[in-house]
């Protein structure tokens, strides 16, 4: 699987294209000396876990006949500096679903999707603490 | 730092927001069930690592008063299954410059990036070993 990234202008900004054609923007915030034109490389982890263990609720949800009407996923996160880079010390991630949906079979599904199918949070639960909270509205 | 994401339609795809207010999409391929409308959660890590030791490496080579034409980076990632999840195995990026610069100094300001200062590679880096070349071309 490649990826191919371009420096666009004479900044930080560069654009990412996959091999489906989508493409993205990734920057620097202006506090940095970017211009903010798109997601930062460490945003971009905090969208990866979030994504992820989403697709999966998902795909659980599916299975178990739920009928989700809307979901939206919060996703925080605390930097901590190490030497001279930083990681995501604490992610905390507010699951938000609106339908026919039994709550505890949601809560199932978001701890089955970070003890064993989120590549992302398990990739990233090495430097973060991954917390999580789910609401369910009938 | 917050970000927030919605579920659109009725299949996999979410749309995420940053603070800045940019917007992506994020997607599973067709293969996994997905429409490919956007960038995978797995594939946002390689766009991050490649983003992140980019800017690095144009801050250090900015100081360095080297003249960048163009910068494009490829990354690829090789994936291993480990349980129910994967992780990238091997990410191998390719930084090709253009432009008014001292071959050393780019590879040097490469080295240091993943060494220090990018804190994806770090966080990525206790799953997956990490590789690049640089070429540049006057």
């Amino acid at each position: 699987m490649k990826i191919e990234l371009k420096r666009t202008g004479d900044n930080f900004a560069f654009e990412a294209a996959n091999p489906e054609g989508n493409k993205m923007v990734i920057d620097t915030s202006a506090a940095n000396g970017g211009e903010g034109k798109g997601f930062s490389p460490m945003q971009l982890l905090l969208v990866g876990v979030a994504g992820c263990s989403g697709i999966d609720i998902v795909h659980i949800l599916k299975k178990q006949r739920q009928e989700i009407i809307s979901f939206e996923i919060e996703v925080e996160g605390l930097r901590e500096k190490v030497e001279e880079y930083s990681i995501w010390k604490e992610i905390t991630l507010h699951y938000k679903l609106k339908g026919k949906i039994d709550k505890e079979k949601a809560e199932r599904a978001a701890s089955l999707s970070h003890e064993k199918y989120c590549s992302v949070s398990k990739i990233i639960g090495h430097t973060s603490k991954i917390n999580f909270t789910v609401t369910v509205e009938n």
